[in-house]
């Protein structure tokens, strides 16, 4: 629920993305987190397509979105505007030790062990694919990233969520997951594939899917 | 200091990996932080080389190193432990809220928007040196890392730290930093090198890394 530019929380999103990144934006990230709570939020929109103007970097240093200020404090990075949340709300994070460093171990775990192997996929497919060498390496890439989906899904095993209740592990997993939404790969993990649909189905995810298209001045 | 596995906190870490893998291993992350701090630490060493024990997923689901366990609580991914540790204590992560947070905020953005960068440089010069297009590739991603870099760089400034007082953000960038050392790539941003020699100067670093390459088997 984007509302006005007066809310106490404020975030940063692109109001312009290449065609393949909308509803990838990793603004996504913390606009559900807060549906999730109901916590109302502004935007300060920036073109992706443009140079950031330069005193967007004390904000966000690389220029990217989302940055996060709530008037207590100013971050940066999805993970750590999750964290921040869910230390506010146990509906993000829950408060027994076990289930908060599980789903702390799991945020982590999808931004640092899962991501950065499906980032390969997305930068080749799309940045690099006018590269005479691309098609070579993108089965390459797409074989580093199955080793980490089996480990991903043999982890999640029979359960629901990543961290016993739903938490801000899930929301991260889920949108990490999402990056290769534009290839096949993830049906080879049925449940890994059924957790990622079960989150997205919630429907503080799609509020938040939905806001996010929205703010793009050029429909898709 | 690595002393027993009686010690109340302990970690898992490699006793053999690839030559070029020494004095990089992500378990160097947490040792260096329970230095820091003065804790004392005991070992539970696998062979990286070698099928891990099934049951050892439990604890760590990618079968990598490292993960913790204090009796408390079991986690694994160095970000998560390193927040842990630095909940425990503020010589790790500054009580102050917009130092705590811009300190999370970079521990984030070292995992997330430094390290996917520089792994990428790590997996084609290590893991798939041997792929015909590896050199046509090895010049696209030099240069998507520098982009980091050049931010990363500009963001510090002059600055000492990346958050005020010595913290898990500097632990944590300066073992993303390190994981390029086979390049020269970093010489071009003098003062983040600059950062990265001053943390690697602190004592609780030279005890840590003498401490993993003590643990493996084979001498390098």
């Amino acid at each position: 629920m984007p509302i006005d530019d007066t809310a106490a929380i404020r975030i940063s999103a692109f109001d312009n993305v290449p065609p393949f990144a909308r509803g990838l934006v990793r603004d996504l990230r913390v606009r559900w987190a807060l549906e999730e709570i109901g916590r109302d939020y502004g935007l300060h929109y920036l073109d992706a397509m443009k140079p950031k103007p330069p005193e967007y970097r004390d904000w966000q240093p690389f220029g990217q979105v989302p940055a996060f200020d709530d008037g207590q404090v100013r971050l940066f990075e999805s993970g750590a505007i999750l964290l921040y949340l869910g230390e506010q709300d146990e509906r993000l994070l829950p408060r027994d030790p076990a289930q908060r460093w599980a789903a702390t171990s799991w945020l982590l775990a999808a931004l640092n062990s899962v991501e950065p192997a499906l980032i390969q996929i997305v930068n080749l497919d799309f940045f690099l694919a006018g590269q005479p060498w691309a098609a070579d390496a993108q089965p390459v890439f797409v074989d580093m990233a199955r080793g980490k989906l089996k480990s991903t899904e043999a982890a999640l095993g029979e359960r629901e969520w990543f961290a016993g209740p739903f938490s801000i592990a899930d929301i991260m997993m889920t949108c990490v997951l999402r990056n290769i939404d534009h290839t096949d790969v993830l049906s080879a993990y049925p449940a890994l594939a059924a957790f990622k649909a079960r989150a997205e189905a919630r429907p503080a995810f799609q509020r938040a899917l939905a806001d996010q298209l929205a703010g793009f001045r050029e429909p898709a």
